[in-house]
């Protein structure tokens, strides 16, 4: 198949490879910045880069828009598809039919219009193994959610036929388990750093506490802690030395009530 | 070295057993239940399973008291220690000082107090490579806490001598970075479950998202998702997705302006 990126960033870097490496050729890359398009295209086999939105002459049957939220109308503005042409966007949060409607909107030319959302985070610098990473498509029609499927497969294990409700939720549960976690970790690093100690010691455990979350049927049944024991004395101690960090203090009150709530349901 | 525990529970399970891999001799184990304190004499060469706490006639140089924080008291005002004995607590949250006194109070043989802390979540049927888990040691005189020092060496490369106070400040610490965690992706299954949506999907990105945070010389430095990038309308959608579920409302938008705080700062 002929696929052309429109974005050159970390999910265009990654995705690109995994699909030139299943067999299907990468005919454009597009950034705005035409020497991160050339970065990209390097990466690649036989690869044009462009700075150009106009696609009517290119040979791509499906166009991958692995652009930023907020660039994607920018981009679907712009953008000129050839004929008999798939469209669709890498996105958690945009729907099938915030596209759709761009580029009912834009385009003069019809496209088939879809979403194939790989569930990862990803950096250009740091390797990954694309076969386990969950990929989550939809599509308008039928015929293009199975050539998404089909797609999908030849470059994961694990793929979903997912609705833009269903992603939309599964985009907060991920904000929950990644983001703030992440967040956790940077406060836990300031609490430290604030006392001169070293964040390194802590690591262990951090690895350990997450193979166990996972490994479980539930993270709940493994939740340990002041909170989960109900030991007012330890959390009021805790409370006690937040009094510095108010937000903090906030925080770990309300954490830690929620933590005894589900703790009795 | 001989070494007597009081407690069978997950801590004393390992540490025990990897202090006899150290070459020290493991005398008693004491648990309230004999059947426990035996289940763990067994893991062991030649030790004493006990249920009583009078350790007059024990030839032990150490004892470990290694049970919950709540269970300290009771345990040492019936305790009878033998004669030039160290006695030192497992715990992250109890002092230094605490132990001191409730040794000074029910004690009429005088003792060397110390503190032993492993800091790391242990589970009987989990194997642990102890020689990475961190051990925090702090003991009322110089030499006490120079033999706990040496003895921590023997099973850890990670050893810090370290005051009851900066112990508690690493436990808050903790709390963020691995109790709350812990609780976060408790609360993204529950959401994910509400959808019918399998909580699998998300255990690559959550991997990764660790794995990035602990490589990186800072979790902030690699904080992303909407509070990061201040994405109101995404925000606004997930909140209003969240009006189900009142407190984990509260949570993301205390989490969210938090990590719009930060990233300003």
């Amino acid at each position: 198949m002929f696929i052309s990126f429109v974005g050159a960033g970390n999910v265009a870097w990654h995705l690109s490879q995994a699909l030139e490496q299943a067999g299907h050729h990468i005919a454009e890359v597009y950034s705005r910045d035409l020497r991160n398009a050339r970065l990209l295209a390097k990466q690649l086999y036989d690869t044009q880069p462009v700075a150009d939105l106009n696609f009517a002459e290119s040979e791509a049957e499906l166009i991958i828009l692995a652009v930023s939220d907020d660039a994607l109308a920018a981009v679907v503005s712009q953008l000129v598809l050839p004929e008999n042409c798939t469209v669709v966007h890498t996105s958690g949060t945009k729907s099938l039919e915030d596209l759709r409607q761009l580029v009912a909107l834009y385009s003069d030319i019809s496209a088939q219009v879809g979403v194939f959302y790989p569930l990862q985070t990803f950096s250009k610098t740091v390797e990954i193994d694309f076969s386990e990473i969950p990929l989550c498509v939809e599509a308008t029609d039928r015929p293009t959610a199975n050539l998404l499927i089909d797609l999908a497969h030849q470059i994961s294990n694990v793929v979903y036929l997912m609705s833009s409700e269903e992603r939309r939720v599964l985009h907060v549960a991920a904000v929950f388990a990644c983001n703030f976690s992440n967040h956790l970790l940077a406060i836990s690093k300031r609490i430290l750093d604030a006392e001169q100690l070293e964040f390194d010691l802590l690591k262990p455990l951090i690895n350990e506490t997450i193979r166990k979350a996972l490994n479980a049927p539930d993270p709940a049944a493994v939740q340990t802690g002041p909170a989960r024991r109900n030991d007012r004395q330890t959390m009021h101690q805790h409370l006690d030395y937040l009094h510095q960090f108010p937000s903090w203090q906030g925080l770990y009150e309300l954490l830690s009530d929620d933590i005894v709530r589900l703790g009795k349901s």
